[in-house]
Order: C-alpha cells, then structure tokens, then sequence
C-alpha cells in the first residue's frame, strides 16, 4: 500500500519568468553559479517570483537499531541515548549551527532504546524500543513503518501550519549507516560493499566485519521488495518517520532540506514512491561516507556543500542554511542592468 | 626591493592543543570534515584557543586596465565605472551579500578610468586613470606599484585598529581577468593558454582573440622576472592595492579571506614575496574560471565552497564567512564528551 500523500509536480512554466528575472540582475549571465539555480528552484516550490523563507526548522529523529548489537559499529548503543540528552542540553554541533541561523530545532523520540525523561524540546513519538535486528527479522513490522511514516507527516503539518515554509531533517542513531547501506542497495540497485562506509569511523577490521554482516542480513530477503518493504526489512524508525515528514512537506510546497547518507536513505524510499517527490529537494552536502555520492549520482543530485563531514544530527541542512537565504536575496535585492544604467555586454 | 612587510609564521605548538579541543567534542573524530581544519586554522592565526571574529570587513578595490581596450573583454570598459556606482548604490551582488551577513563593505577606488563623484562609502585611492595596456608597455611603472601596495596596507592597517580581525578582498575591473591569466602563468609556470578563460563571459571567438592578445603581451617581457616586476607589468591598480592589503592583514594577524581567480593572483605575488604569508589565508571558493584550480593547486589550497561561481566583488568571502562562524563557534560552544557524559568509541 502506497502511504496518502498528494505530491503534485512544481509548475515549470514559471521558469523562464524566474530566469529572464536572474538573468537581468547586475552580473554576467550564469556568474552566480548553482545559487541561480538554488533561486530558481526556491522559487518554483513556493510558486512565487519573490519567494521569502519563513520559520525553518530542523527535525532530528532519533532511533535505536537491532543491527547495532550484531558488532557493525564503533560506539556502544547507549550513544543514541547519550547524544539526545546532548541535543536536549544545547550541546552538539546540530545546536550550535541552528542558534547560529536561528533555525527552529525539534528533537523526535522516534524509537530510542531505554527510557528518556519529558522535556520541553523533545518529541515523544517513540514506535518501539528500537528496532529488531535485520540480521535475523524485518527491522519493523507494517504496521510500525506505517505509523512511523504517519508520526513524521503530522509533525510538519504542525510546523507547516504554523508557518514554517523550509524544513531540514537530521537523525541519530547508532548503526544507522548500517540500515541505509542495505537499504540503498536495494533501491539504487548497486552491490551492498559499495553501500557500506566506516560510519562514525569504523577501523579496516570493523568495515570488514560490517560488511560480512551486512551481507548476511541482505541475503535473508528475496530480490525485488517494493520501496516499502525494503523499508520494513532494513530500515530505522528514524529512517521511516523522516520519510514520511519529508513526503508531507513536499505535498505542502515546502523546501526540503536533505542531509547525508541517513536522510538520503530516506529520500531513496520517497523517490521510489512519488515521482514529483524530488522537485522539493535541496541536497544541502555531500558526506565523507563512500555510499552517499553515488546515492547523490542516481538522484542526479548537486549538493551545495562538500565539506568532507560526516555527522548527520541535520549539520549539512543547517550549515548550507545561508546559502539558501542568499539564493532569495540576490532574487529580490540586487539591481537590474537596466534599474543600475549599467551596460550589457558587446559580445 | 621587498615591500617592508613583517610576516610572521604562525606558532605550530599551538596545533595539539587545538586539535584536542576540536577531537573532546561530541561527535566522531574528524566528522566535521573542512569546519575543523578551519577552526584550528583560525585559532591559529589569531593565537588563542577561543577565538572570535571580531568587526568582519570586505575591501572591493576597482581599477581599470589598458589591455580591455585591445578587445579582451565580453563588456565595454564603462562597466568597471558602472559598476561602482551600483555598489554605492547597494544593488550588487557583494552589497546584499556582505549585508545578509553583518559584513562592513567598502568599495576602494583603485584607478577607475573616469571622475567618479566623492560619496560616503567610496574610498578616493586612484593611482591613475586605469593602468597602460600591457601589449605595448609595462601596465604601472614601480613607483606606481609601491603606492599601491602601500596605500592597500594602509586601508588595512586603519581597519585593524579599529578591532577589525578576519577581512576579506574584492576586486572590480573589466579586464582583470587578462591581468591576473598573465600573473598566473609567470609566476606558476604554466603555460598561458591554460591560464586563459572566458572571464565574464566570451564567446568562442572572444577567447581566441583574448588568447592571441594576452600572448603577444606576454611575449613582451623576458622570462625570469622578480615576482614585483610580474605585477607591474601585467598588473591591475586593484591588484597591487589588494596584494599591499593582504600581505599588511598578514602582519597584522587578521584572518585573510581570499575570492577567486584575481584575488588569488594578488596572492600569487605576495606568496612568492613572503614565505609565512599562505599561514593566513583561508581560501573561500573555488571559482568556475579554470585556470582558479591550478592556482589553487599550485597554492596547495582547498577551497571551502564550490559553487561554480564567477563573480568576483569578493563575493565568496561573504558566502563562506557563515562557514567561519560556524568553525569558531562549534569549537567554543560544543560539549565535549566528557561534559555531556557521552561514551566514546568502543572500536
């Protein structure tokens, strides 16, 4: 079953307005680089020729893996835990770059392992204690990676109705590279060692490990699984609720921000379901994980930044922020060869 | 005779300290990629563990340039006039940039061709009215070198005392890419056709033509010049006022930020003056005039945005300055894993 979202294309006619309106202001034609491009698509997803960005927020989801006990990483579970106290005390890099940017931050319980006390930032919207171990079972049952995808919808309907127009994803989860290694593979159709990178650092023998695992668990499942059955076998509950999150603000003409290899997992299983899907995408980064290139390459991806990181938490969404508010700035603020008396070119 | 700039190496003793800072954070060693080469960079120029970037400024220095009336430019010469005054104005691309971001933005007279109205935030610093075109004598003669090396670092200076840190540099001439392809190609030992592009824009035409003009200028001048003699005859005023500016910035300790392919030749003569000059530098983009990677490549630089930009104005120092917040502002405000009660890695 196919999850109800309404995700129509963005209107292409707009775009020669938008381009005849880039290329008029006071620069060479093109000089600007992929943030014409940036406005131009800022631009169609809005539906307006002088789009303005209104109350962006980062969601983190947070879940915990079954595949994380199996040896497949180099920090303990406990981490995922650990990490949304962090977040929930102001202290990772996730909130340090969203105050910079003034950027709303909400962290999800999707499904951490063990029990987190009520507080004010956080989101409970935990599925399961974690996930099962997709070495042995499906991660998730149906039922499960349905509310997930639910849970995640009707968070930014919230945020949409209140205003938000842009909207970043970021997660934590402790073997999530793991999860969307084989899930990857399935969707993008490429050789699961190819997926599998060192994660949050795994040394040669870790990889090595990893990667026996992994293929192990991929082999426990037949070929040819729909988008959502991979979803199921493989996937976190952070993976499921970002999707359906990101599915619900593309059907609300909201700019999706993507980040690395967890949220492009994510977006592979959107795009897999709902053609117009990627029309609200701005691919923010490119990780230092091996697998999100390629992921990148079978989206026909540019990414804005390559700064060679490899954290998720959102960073990539939160850093590439600015380059997004230029985007709509040079739209509306710079002059025109013609508002300046400035001479076009001779040839 | 050398420029009497005092340039410092930047004290390496400082490196662990920083680096174990940078590695106690909460996040997997390295994961921040680009962002904490930066940190530590900065931290180092400014020589303290918890720097901040203090009263941000961009210099955009213009000048004219004989060699644009021997047909090498996609736009008539007025532009350089044209576009200063769109600066003053506040339309340019650098104006909304460099306000988006907080970033004080004076626009330097260098030597534009024409009389250009006193006004708030022009600088009066014209050498000449534009430089002798370097197909048939050389563009400045020394004592017009020398005054703008010394008026650049007096522009800087004035900065820094008024508690100015972290400075980046324009520049505006129709031209200047002929200017700094003939820099390029003496003083990196490449050859001139590889140091040529479209600058602004040519057509296939354009290029040749600029081609065949920019190596009969090169022709010109015996090998083997001093890397001053290579600005005099090849330069822009806004060049040699740019080179003066950064190399002062270095001795001043500042942190230099550096745009794209002029700026860089303005980097290229001050590298070959001044052995500890690169420690200061933080090259922001890395820009679509191709002959900017091999500069970058000779400099041994990565650059930290790759948006396929060229634009110049100093335009991808303020795009990458909320890069530099971020990397000052992770290595101050992050948690560290001890604080956070955060477990490390197990493998």
């Amino acid at each position: 079953m196919i999850p109800p979202f309404e995700i129509g294309p963005v209107r292409r006619e707009r775009s020669s307005r938008l381009q005849a309106l880039i290329d008029a202001k006071t620069k060479p034609l093109g000089a600007l680089g992929l943030l014409e491009s940036l406005a131009l698509k800022i631009g169609l997803i809005l539906r307006t020729d002088s789009p303005s960005l209104r109350a962006p927020h980062i969601l983190v989801f947070a879940g915990d893996h079954g595949i994380a006990t199996e040896g497949v990483s180099a920090y303990p579970q406990e981490v995922t835990q650990q990490m949304v106290l962090n977040f929930l005390q102001g202290g990772a890099a996730i909130n340090v770059f969203a105050r910079q940017h003034g950027i709303g931050l909400k962290i999800v319980d999707a499904g951490v392992k063990g029990v987190l006390p009520p507080s004010e930032g956080l989101v409970a919207a935990r599925i399961a204690d974690g996930t099962s171990s997709s070495l042995r079972k499906p991660a998730m049952t149906t039922e499960q990676c349905g509310r997930a995808l639910a849970r995640g919808a009707q968070l930014v309907s919230d945020l949409h109705g209140n205003g938000c127009n842009v909207i970043g994803f970021g997660e934590m989860g402790i073997g999530n590279t793991s999860a969307a290694a084989l899930i990857m593979s399935r969707l993008c159709r490429i050789p699961l060692e190819i997926c599998v990178g060192r994660g949050a650092g795994l040394d040669e023998d870790g990889l090595r490990k990893k990667r026996a695992i992994l293929k192990q668990a991929s082999q426990r499942v037949p070929p040819d699984q729909t988008p959502l059955s991979v979803l199921e076998q493989f996937g976190g509950f952070e993976i499921a609720m970002m999707c359906g999150a990101m599915l619900k603000a593309a059907e609300c003409a909201m700019v999706v921000l993507v980040d690395g290899f967890i949220a492009t997992a994510a977006v592979l299983v959107a795009d897999a379901l709902f053609q117009n899907f990627r029309d609200y995408l701005v691919f923010t980064h490119l990780s230092a994980e091996p697998g999100h290139y390629r992921m990148l390459e079978h989206l026909d991806a540019s990414p804005l930044l390559h700064l060679d990181m490899r954290l998720g938490e959102g960073t990539g969404c939160a850093l590439a922020y600015p380059l997004l508010q230029s985007a709509v700035r040079f739209l509306n603020e710079m002059a025109t060869f013609d508002s300046a008396n400035v001479s076009t070119r001779t040839r």
